[in-house]
């Protein structure tokens, strides 16, 4: 089955079947991480270029091992460093680089929307490696994988996602993508870190975490920001540690085959404890392992489509 | 035709068969850019190693891409990362990488002649990507490369240069090029903004704009930097796009089928209007695909040059 | 003969027979580095992770070099660039690298230690590119090999080294090695700059340095780190040159054939005059080379090992 989009800029915009068509790429090709040569030719003469406007290792880090390992080429532009960004737009940056003949945009930015508002002013494939408090769909990707590797199904599941959903565009992305695949997404947090339309995402609230816990297949914690407490949106580390940080204790009473999941990096003993972190129901490296997978499926699926326009193009010139 | 030189240092020192030779070759490998696997194989196991001293995106971005599109190996040495630099001489840096077997270094450096004191200490190949306020002439090559290809000729034209020629080695290189390949070549800019060679270059000078578009085939609008206000050498922004800025209404008094080059980063309506940068006349763009497809050629000559030394020197050893 | 080591960690834990066994191969990968075409797939589809929390240019690039002309994709995570970093402790960063399935991690940190407190704890394999004031076994091994080179053997050579050695990981690493490989080694230092274990270590101390050059057969002169003398371990470097300082005078006492060794970069006119460095004594820039072809080694070695631990995995597996 051919993949038609030309970009992938959040799991609002994908069907059902796009999103299993994306797992089920990854899942076969993830085998290819295990092999004593992990290199396929697939991509080779493909050109694949970092926009990253944010700082990142963790995230560029796993697409640049996703697309060297499908024999592509990568480039990094980051904003800082970028003499193309002082006094040029951001259109402008990007209408050079294409003007150069990529293939794929790999694009983090502090603004929500921004990779949407490229996405449409280039035929160049678009990959949102992050957009301001939006989405991060190659994150709810690799969440998907790792509990459809872990559970065999995310229709009918609960999950429990836990802390800073407000302003987490990784939370936003699970929401939407867990609830296409048929799960029930409980959300546990401060009230000042909850996101206003969280109802309408369709997600519960559950105020007591205590009370959420023994009802969850997965719990997904996520990376408390300390600016936070700057922002006066909490009181203090150890009392968001004290309400809503998942430990040992806690965990005695969940479910015997629950998961627990972060997108890291840990603040260890904030969130999560150590014990729990490192614990027998932490699926928190199998994550960074999918996400290597799922970023290989996003690339070949757009590096495909580009392939077959590319022949396109050149018959239509012959 | 082989390449006779170990390097590319300025337009000064090509003859005309040269810079035609390596034009022919930029239109022949141009044609890989547009393919589905846009890589070839000449290059390979060739070492390439950018040295900027001065700050580069979009230059280095484009040799980077070249480099990799003949299937070299690339590294980046900068001036600032570079622990090299510290309590090293330039020369013992060089001697350092020299030992290390590169084919050919990518130099960017703000003293003028860096490059060619560089050239003369090492057998490795130099390109100068950007010298001072001397040359630039991969950019003089693709600004003419981009000439021929809408023009279809370079002698007899007339390109008229609008702006910072004193501080532009761009503008620089081009001179020296194009009236070579039989261009005249008319300069408009504030006085103190003409540099004081620019009779002995064999450019003309024409003090207002106005009078000077009717008669162009290519408007070159070079960047204005705008630290030439604090260097009072102009009064204001405001007033220099007023007197020299190229907007609609003045292209209106141009030749049907003149074009509008810039190097880049454009200040948006400073020295170009967006109607202007983004209209029909616009060749900006093509620019930058000719950039990739120049140093393409760049790279080929001088390493197909250094593949004949090195069997040589197998030659003499066995 | 296949390498048995998981990793490369001193010079302290390997045998004769390891040491003679990497420096052989570093011999015969080394004439790969005078090809035309200077690649080979030894390590193709294998995945180099650098980790450098301490900056450097020079053998960051030197392993990369070597990498990439095995074929080997490679990665570089730095300390201050690194997201990972950022309330992450260093095991959870090489962790979650870890997962995304790596061959070699190559690691330089300020902390004596920390790459065999890593190596404990993952089954990737590690090589010490610098730690703290410990070791720095690749530039070990490369001054062996230029000796070898130079001299035809290590065994009953008197090295002398002159300078920092207290705070110096590579005098460390070369006083453990040449002493295995039946080398007499010599110190020469101001008091202050001598560490207090270095009869422990098996090496002399001769406190004028006019009275041990006559009898050596290599000098190797380290570099004086600046900030000695805001340390107060040292007077002046004026002083310093005076006492300890290499120049062509001091020489003219040496063996007619003495080699004189530096691991860069050179303080000229500081621990060594220029026309030492640049003179026909010098090994310098042969130690250079020799650091490419001993990394190629290194990475060689310890790649075999993981590809028939691979393979091994695959049979259990199957």
């Amino acid at each position: 089955m051919p993949f038609k989009r030309k970009d992938l800029l959040g799991l609002r915009d994908l069907t059902v079947e796009e999103i299993e068509h994306i797992l089920e790429t990854a899942f076969s090709l993830k085998e290819i991480n295990t092999r004593s040569i992990k290199k396929v030719p697939t991509l080779r003469g493909k050109t694949v270029v970092h926009l990253f406007y944010e700082p990142s290792t963790r995230t560029r880090t796993s697409f640049d091992i996703a697309a060297k390992r499908l024999s592509a080429d990568t480039y990094s532009i980051t904003g800082s460093s970028s003499s193309m960004v002082k006094g040029e737009t951001f259109l402008d940056t990007l209408k050079n680089l294409e003007a150069m003949s990529p293939d794929i945009f790999i694009i983090r930015h502090s603004s929500s929307g921004a990779p949407h508002r490229l996405a449409d002013r280039t035929p160049i494939s678009v990959v949102n490696a992050g957009d301001g408090m939006h989405e991060h769909p190659s994150q709810g990707l690799l969440d998907m994988m790792t509990i459809l590797e872990k559970k065999r199904r995310i229709d009918g599941l609960t999950v429990l996602i836990v802390g800073d959903i407000a302003h987490s565009r990784v939370a936003r992305s699970n929401i939407l993508g867990l609830q296409k695949l048929g799960a029930r997404v409980v959300a546990c947090a401060p009230p000042t870190l909850l996101p206003v339309d969280l109802d309408l995402m369709g997600a519960e609230i559950c105020p007591r975490i205590d009370d959420a816990i023994p009802h969850a297949d997965v719990i997904m914690v996520l990376r408390l920001q300390k600016e936070r407490m700057q922002q006066m949106l909490l009181p203090s580390l150890r009392e968001y540690s004290i309400r809503y940080g998942i430990n040992g204790r806690r965990l005695e009473r969940a479910r015997k085959d629950v998961i627990v999941m972060h997108p890291g990096p840990i603040n260890r003993g904030v969130e999560l404890s150590p014990e729990v972190a490192d614990g027998p129901h932490s699926a928190i490296l199998d994550q960074v392992s999918n996400g290597v997978a799922v970023r290989m499926a996003i690339l070949y699926l757009l590096g495909q489509r580009e392939m077959s326009r590319a022949s396109a193009t050149r018959e239509e010139t012959a």
